[in-house]
């Protein structure tokens, strides 16, 4: 059974992110909305499972949402859906979805909030438009929409205004059990502790036990990460933890996430 | 014509990046080395083209490498290669070549140059294991090195072992051309110079015009990004992009990069 297959049964609810943008494949804007939106998701109970980052390129977009969508419950997108010539998002996901993409009312009445009619000029009308079937995700900061159509959620690529569309639709979402987490601080490198996670992992097989080592005034250390949906499995594995922490003498200290 | 094609025919050498990281998808721990890889490409005029972060999980990491090392120059992975339950990526890269893994001897002498015999335990030994045929990438740090193996470099994730390893494995590398770029700063919206920047993108094929909104001080902006490895035609098309400026009236100044 795949891990897509095992979601669906256990109703887990899953995301991909795809982040449209040539500026950082080029290194030169860093991503700001990877982490915001892995966590927040987390937050809300879902699960993201896959982040890819491509270039402002029809065919690249088209693929990737087709390749993705059936795998998960929701794909995320971020970037391309300004009035430039180099915004190609919109015009890509109604291809992948095969439907036309159509000038929106309610998208031009939300803009007229904003612009005056001189400054609503063909250029940013094409902000306005959206693939057909699309509903849209209000912006409340420049106003032009970010859009969802099937599981697919399109976002603006500026921090601030992805941030606004995330609130917008996040009610809309279906959510499961929110992942449930704990940390601890070990200042032995991972090798040290190897065993012992590993024995840890074999008797907690329901609580992920991530161990991501970390290399700080010239010393390398781990952080242990427990990840569950269940409290008291969590609290159970923790406790071992600490027991084998304690057992083996290694300096350590709660982790702060 | 694919642009994977085109890349082919033109020389261009180009790069897919896999970093393997849970922590990331869980929004625990923000991404340190895409940024860092993507600039450092750039500057070695290898093109990064797509970026994936996936699970610590093996079949995930078979199916991505599978499907991007046909289709770049390179595949750069970052994380995994440590010595505990949750480090999978060399197995998994192992068996995205169907080979067998295999103690190297190189490795485990780099190893003893760090380790004592009573530290070298089966876990540290675990870092001294590559796929078949895999050349090892030097980790000046803390010794367990990462590997190549056919057109797929295995890096660790901590961002300054990746980081020395990226400067160990560089000279082996074939590099292209660099992307050269020039960047302007619009104090004004998208929207008001879209039109002006398609014009910019028709008269110049050659050169990649991008167009990136920001949201600072409560006022929307537009960094301009043109690209392109000939200079001269880069040259040209700036000139173009200051004459319009300056016809449009438009507040703008050089960008940072």
């Amino acid at each position: 059974m795949s891990m897509e297959q095992a979601d669906r049964r256990g109703g887990t609810v899953t995301a991909a992110l795809v982040v449209i943008g040539e500026e950082i494949l080029s290194g030169r804007t860093k991503d700001a909305n990877i982490a915001y939106i892995a966590a927040y998701l987390t937050r809300i109970g879902i699960q993201l499972r896959e982040v890819r980052i491509i270039a402002d390129l029809e065919s690249a977009i088209v693929a990737a949402v087709n390749e993705l969508r059936p795998r998960y419950t929701y794909v995320f997108a971020t970037g391309g859906i300004g009035p430039t010539h180099d915004d190609v998002t919109t015009d890509a996901i109604a291809k992948a979805f095969g439907v036309p993409v159509m000038v929106d009312p309610q998208a031009v009445a939300a803009m007229r909030k904003r612009f005056t009619e001189t400054e609503l000029t063909p250029a940013r009308l094409r902000m306005a438009r959206v693939p057909e079937g699309a509903s849209l995700i209000d912006n409340a900061i420049s106003r032009a929409p970010g859009f969802m159509i099937g599981n697919v959620i399109v976002m603006a690529g500026v921090p601030n205004i992805m941030q606004v569309m995330l609130d917008a639709v996040s009610p809309r979402l279906e959510k499961g059990r929110p992942m449930l987490s704990r940390s601890v601080r070990l200042d032995v490198p991972e090798g040290d502790a190897a065993d012992g996670l590993a024995a840890l992992q074999a008797e907690h097989p329901e609580v992920q036990i991530g161990s991501y080592p970390f290399f700080h005034n010239r010393r390398l250390g781990t952080y242990v990460v427990l990840r569950c949906t269940d409290e008291a499995a969590l609290a159970a594995a923790e406790n071992a933890l600490w027991k084998f922490i304690v057992a083996a003498g290694f300096p350590a200290a709660p982790g702060e996430g």
